[in-house]
């Protein structure tokens, strides 16, 4: 069986939750202790040097580190992700874009504020929090012409976008000034088999 | 025949360079005048979102942005991705690590650095700088057991991850920590059909 090494307060964990409970894929949850080492052990770090979750553990006992990267694995075949070469393209670049302007700004953002590691460093915490405005500008664009990422279908390009975006208030961005990324929110989250998350972070994480 | 919307400038760019080169491939370049406006254009928008370069434009006409999308749709079927589920999942969650691990980190501090945005964002430098650090702890966890990110093989992984990373010092981060990634990057630059790059920022970009 597949077994998913996560964290629940984890939306990049999230993510990968979302699509196995949207292809009805059964596995293992393996929770990683994170705010206490429990990813930076040798064992774990060997499995994905980045000392990151989340990491899928195939059948085989391979491990695959990348939250995006898992959900290309575990869609291909699946209406969520188009044997098109070109469709492809188009649906790994929203991808690459979501872990280039999304993930390491609205998501940072939230969890220094979330976590209280924004204290001291409020000019980058702003800086965080302005790229991440423009990142919902990117998507507002695009979402004003478009219902979902790729070509009118509901994809893993829009499950990835989705797990970051759709928090970013928790960060200190408001989505008031875009409209059409929540439609696309409600959008989302009207699909089948949709469920909610990521969890609350655990109030001991806290520094 | 394939068209390039590029900047001689961009490392990201370069990635798709040189890659065409080693994979032999014809294409048009259109240099985008990206310091004077060129990629925030009503037509350049309508064909990437994001008013980023590079972007690939097909035969068909259809446009597709994002470096590291346009590695893996130029790489299918080549040496340069492999066939196998597991190990594609592995090239791309490297190539997702790099977007958001490197190129927001060391890539932005580079470019900061060499156009003179770095001024009055010290705070917000120093984190970049300190992020680009770790990014390069992981890669040299993984080059100290490894000679390339996968499987042994050169592949659109390490073209990825080569565009920023050889750039550290630009972006204010020292190389001479990482003997490992050091080491890496000759095997790099010692790959059939190499090409050096990205090209020196103009100096008016500087503001």
């Amino acid at each position: 069986m597949l077994r998913l090494h996560d964290v629940a307060a984890s939306s990049n964990g999230y993510k990968v939750r979302l699509l196995l409970a949207q292809l009805r894929r059964p596995y293992e949850l393996v929770e990683v202790d994170i705010f206490r080492g429990g990813s930076r052990t040798p064992a774990f770090l060997e499995g994905n040097p980045s000392g990151q979750v989340p990491v899928l553990q195939l059948e085989s006992g391979q491990w695959l580190p990348e939250s995006n990267a898992i959900l290309a694995y575990l869609a291909e075949g699946t209406v969520l992700l188009s044997q098109d070469a070109a469709l492809r393209a188009r649906t790994l670049g929203w991808m690459f874009f979501e872990q280039n302007a999304v993930e390491p700004k609205l998501g940072s953002a939230r969890y220094w504020k979330l976590s209280g590691r924004d204290r001291g460093r409020e000019q980058a915490l702003a800086y965080l929090q302005e790229a991440g405005r423009s990142a919902l500008e990117v998507m507002e664009r695009h979402l004003s012409r478009y219902s979902f990422f790729v070509e009118e279908h509901y994809s893993i390009a829009d499950i990835a976008l989705y797990a970051y975006s759709h928090l970013a208030p928790e960060a200190g961005v408001s989505l008031e000034p875009y409209p059409a990324v929540r439609a696309w929110i409600s959008r989302v989250q009207a699909q089948p088999d949709f469920i909610p998350g990521p969890a609350p972070y655990p109030a001991w994480a806290r520094v």
